[in-house]
């Protein structure tokens, strides 16, 4: 099942080139605040699920060019990414701090947008601003310290996600948790569609040039040890989001560009990239005193 | 005015030694999930103020002693924290990676816990845990880009935060963000009772032992430019937590431990420490080969 945030808060699901609104049968308000509808209806799916089919076959259906999508879950607990995660990523970076080394980091909730958003660059002078391109997991059940060998049952779906990066040796976190740093949509694809989530092909292309390329046969740690990693030390709970690390070919954009990143089996969508007129701090006046410490 | 998160997801305002349970007047459904009432108490707060004294002057108020306090802000859309940021604390780390060289980090909403929760150690073989006293900035609204003048025009309040972490150089964000790792508490005291930010004494104890014990106007970058520099990434939002960075004296704690934080003007918990059944994982199966890459 394909399903997507639209115009405001609203839930639908997306069969073909048309969608159903099912904002009332999730029992969502799609005007409350903070946003968090989609965390509910991700926890009560299994109830939900056959009334959402039968939804499907009523209607009414409204066409998907009609409508606004948005981004599917904007306020998990939490935005996991794993870090050099692909071996080609780890020769283009000259790094040895792979994903099985260093473990999990977070990016901020507040820089995930939507399919129909603009990835603004901050104002930050002399630095490159990269895209990477990776696949996004969405937690389905509340679970902790859960084995390689059941983390995909506490999956509820998959959808294409852009990391975002102002590149320089700052805080990583930092760097990556910049407002409209994380593009997810177009909409999530539930667990059950997709036959093997170690071979997925992604594709990420600036413009008209195909950037990055890659199959999740290549990650270095699997998505069934990215959930049974960050939940031996996290609680995860339905909505929570894992970045699943990029491959090869991260490069940087500018504003006018367009970037656009395609999922096998699961979508494809283009942001424009626009300047942003803030984002400087005097973190950045000085980049380069840095040592890391600890 | 203190405001205090109790018996399930309540909202109460404490007077003295007695709690008055304003949850009605706050429209917030105590048993609502995810817990997310308290950001909107925080957001409506101005409309909501003059009703809330009201309720402490005509009651019913219940003995403090006869309710268990909650940490009063369970889902934030993030949790801030910046690393190193007093200089006598960057000595004993021997670190040069200041909090104005590095920016800031995230820790897990989900390591958030209460005045009467316990801190679980992870069952990773080798590691020390460590306790960070630090004072919580929690946010009263959305904002983004305000100048370090304008800054505290932004706060809600304050509240005492421990930084537990599992020392070591894997990614810090995944030693920081297991479960228990962020008690905050045992309420919020509104910025209007907060003379002055930059001259807040904070205790932490280990049982009996005085282990830290410093004064906010020794940060080496201050509460005002915290917000400021965050906001220059992010946008924040009501509830939004920054934990603002821990003096020297960090040490271990063990099972058994009792952790103590009182900070001036605020208020003072306990913790005990307790041995905790899971945590260990493949990223801590071989620490020491980590180099940091990017």
């Amino acid at each position: 099942m394909k399903i997507a945030r639209f115009d405001g808060g609203k839930i639908g699901v997306i069969a073909g080139e048309e969608i159903t609104d099912v904002t009332a049968l999730c029992n969502v308000d799609a005007a409350e605040w903070p946003p968090v509808g989609p965390l509910r209806m991700i926890a009560e799916f299994d109830g939900l699920k056959e009334k959402l089919e039968d939804a499907v076959k009523t209607g009414p259906a409204i066409p998907l060019a009609d409508v606004t999508l948005e981004t599917p879950v904007p306020w998990p607990n939490k935005l996991i990414a794993y870090p050099v995660n692909y071996h080609d990523h780890a020769k283009e970076m000259t790094s040895t701090g792979l994903a099985n080394i260093q473990g999990f980091f977070l990016k901020a909730n507040s820089s995930i947008i939507g399919p129909n958003d603009k990835i603004a660059t901050p104002n930050i002078a002399g630095r490159e601003f990269h895209h990477e391109c990776e696949i996004a997991l969405i937690i389905g059940k509340t679970c902790r310290d859960v084995s390689p060998e059941e983390a995909l049952d506490y999956v509820f779906g998959y959808s294409c996600l852009m990391d975002i990066t102002v590149r320089g040796k700052e805080e990583r976190v930092m760097r990556k948790s910049y407002d409209t740093f994380t593009p997810i949509g177009p909409w999530i694809v539930t667990a059950d569609e997709i036959a093997d989530v170690a071979d997925i092909e992604m594709k990420l292309w600036v413009n008209d040039e195909l950037r990055q390329h890659a199959n999740s046969r290549d990650l270095i740690v699997d998505m069934p040890d990215m959930v049974s990693i960050a939940s031996s030390a996290m609680t995860l709970y339905p909505g929570d989001i894992i970045a699943t690390g990029t491959p090869a070919g991260v490069g940087p954009i500018q504003p006018g560009d367009t970037v656009t990143i395609e999922v096998e089996g699961i979508g494809r969508m283009s942001l424009p990239v626009v300047a942003g007129d803030c984002g400087a701090n005097v973190v950045f006046d000085k980049p380069y005193e840095f040592k890391r410490g600890i």
